[in-house]
């Protein structure tokens, strides 16, 4: 085990009818910018519940903050907050939304582009930021972490802020997502879990088995929630999942990859695809190209989550990806780079943009911009 | 899944060499008051640890708060505090230490006598407190309860405060522990979980996993612990597990149940035996009692835990309760009453506490003294 500082300060209300509860959470006399997305927020209900609750506050909306929030959107929405001195956010929507938030919180108190602190990669000194979560999927809503995208040059980075002060969690909110929004949503929380997983054996059997835990779940509701997106236990359970699977508490102690992630942001960064479907295909083939390296675990994860119990290690790590990968087709999503129309310029343009930020990615800062290439040449 | 609200700010730091961190968390200049148990740490390495991080503060020693704290002594360190006009707590103990150090916190800014504070349950106005926990068990390095006894009227009762603001936990100064309270430390955790789990099935299928985590984590390491207590993976192992089974973070959603505590606190006020060793003795005895109102679950921890896997519900309820038992002598605890001397009076002695205060227990509020008689006698 490897030593660790841990500490979550967000406080988690979770439930249904919990957005009632959203007045408590605000101090009295806040300026407070609502920050909203598309407007799905306007049908579900949430709309009208959050202008209820903040009925005795001053309020500004901001609507419009797109998935994989874009830094051209996020300038206005920092505008708009310096001009009403807003001195409170609360984000209403899913990972985009809080993530955009997130750098809103920062911006709105730092005199130049916000871009720089994107740059920069992190900034502490935010405005309180509050959320109520509408799409399980990124954890955005118990952790410190954000990523904004810059339409201009088609870059997408990670960004740490502060953890939000609280996030509103109401399960029944989810029954009318859109269900690839779910399933994306599904296999996001997957390769979370997997990214403070699959690294080496050994670290820690309890981090081990909470990620297990968070994954059996996973792959039990699955199926179920895919026939029946309405139903409150099935949901709540799903929503926890994210949460807890991108919150800290899978990673204590143990070494963590992410270079799924940092490959994927840049899918979708060229490509505009949704976050959770570029890991989706991106995951399998990492595994491929890494196999050697990750055996023990893969092994260890085949047995325990895939019941493959049989053949020698190498037989064993294929079946873990080869029923990894029929999981995220069984959700409806591409596997391959083929099926999202990808080829191999994009391919090339990923290596050449790692080699060229000097980046290498993983457990063991080994997935240079050429390590990249060949997962990438093995998700085809 | 029953709605919930979480939130647990205290700051974990975690390893081997980090108690050369505590400098940096208790703020400049602040007045510390040092609460100790009963010398143990002179002898571990800890104490001089402590003193040399602590150079820069003026700091008042406080010794000998004893297992299960009694309020005679906790009065003794408020008084001390109070006249030294201290603004910071670090306690460097097990949980005992601990416990007595969140009633400390309080009972320094509470003017009456500080068992009024135990009698009322809760009291939020506390000065900051800090630990190093050296025995892992109870799980108060990061939570808000603590246990206090009142030697005088042999009473026990659990107090609620704040958080710690941090914890410190390095394994290394569990490796000199003596191996009963190791094996009581290995039982309270066990038990820790078990009051947050078995009650009702299909509550939370995380929760479950989480909750069985620890439980296949313990169930490993515990022999391997009982042969050789200085392996650092191993003992911190068992750390993580003992914190993170009382930190909420296995509770989300879920029902708790809370009576074999409530019994076993009535034997160590009564007999002084130490509380790991009270709950291997009640836990077994009060599944017997609520086998029926308990077998969904029991059936479930029997199979995903001991594989027991054949037989009608009832069977397999029985054989998890004997396999539990059997886990607990395995530690060198005791499980029944006759090994501790305790008899028929000491039954009758707690029915008639709990019928006089009029309280019941459990996850339906239903383990009255009438029900603890019966579980009591089912642990003979």
């Amino acid at each position: 085990m490897e030593n660790f500082v841990f500490q979550n300060p967000t406080k988690l209300i979770f439930g249904k009818g919990m957005i009632g509860q959203l007045a408590k959470e605000i101090p009295a006399g806040k300026r407070v910018l609502v920050t909203f997305g598309g407007g799905s927020v306007r049908k579900n209900g949430v709309y009208d519940q959050v202008k209820e609750a903040l009925k005795d506050f001053e309020t500004i909306e901001f609507w419009g903050i797109e998935a994989n929030p874009k830094i051209e959107t996020l300038r206005k929405a920092i505008q708009l907050g310096k001009e009403k001195k807003v001195d409170f956010l609360l984000a209403v929507g899913g990972g985009s939304v809080i993530d955009g938030s997130k750098l809103i919180s920062a911006g709105i108190l730092y005199d130049g582009d916000a871009w720089d602190l994107v740059l920069k990669g992190s900034e502490e000194k935010t405005l309180p930021l509050g959320a109520i979560l509408t799409l399980p999927a990124t954890g955005s809503e118990m952790n410190r972490g954000a990523v904004i995208s810059r339409l201009e040059t088609a870059e997408k980075y990670a960004f740490y802020s502060n953890y939000p002060v609280f996030s509103i969690l109401d399960p029944t909110v989810t029954y009318t997502l859109p269900p690839y929004q779910v399933a994306c949503g599904i296999a996001d929380t997957f390769v979370h879990v997997m990214e403070q997983y699959m690294t080496t054996v050994g670290q820690s059997r309890l981090m081990d088995r909470w990620s297990e835990g968070i994954i059996h779940t996973l792959i039990e509701i699955a199926p179920e929630i895919l026939r029946r997106q309405d139903h409150y236990e099935l949901m709540a359970e799903f929503m926890l999942c994210a949460t807890m699977g991108l919150n800290g508490f899978v990673a204590l102690g143990v070494r963590q990859d992410w270079a799924t992630h940092m490959i994927g942001h840049e899918l979708t960064a060229l490509h505009g695809l949704t976050h959770g479907a570029t890991l989706a295909i991106v995951l399998p083939g990492l595994w491929r190209t890494l196999k050697q390296k990750k055996m023990g675990k893969l092994v260890q994860f085949g047995e325990r989550i895939w019941q493959i119990t049989q053949g020698s290690e190498e037989e064993r790590a294929e079946a873990t990806i080869q029923k990894t990968e029929a999981f995220f087709k069984s959700l409806g999503l591409p596997t391959r780079l083929s099926e999202a129309g990808i080829g191999e310029s994009t391919i090339l343009e990923i290596e050449k943009r790692f080699n060229e930020r000097k980046v290498a990615f993983g457990e063991d800062q080994d997935v240079t911009g050429t390590v990249a290439r060949q997962i990438l040449e093995n998700c085809r």
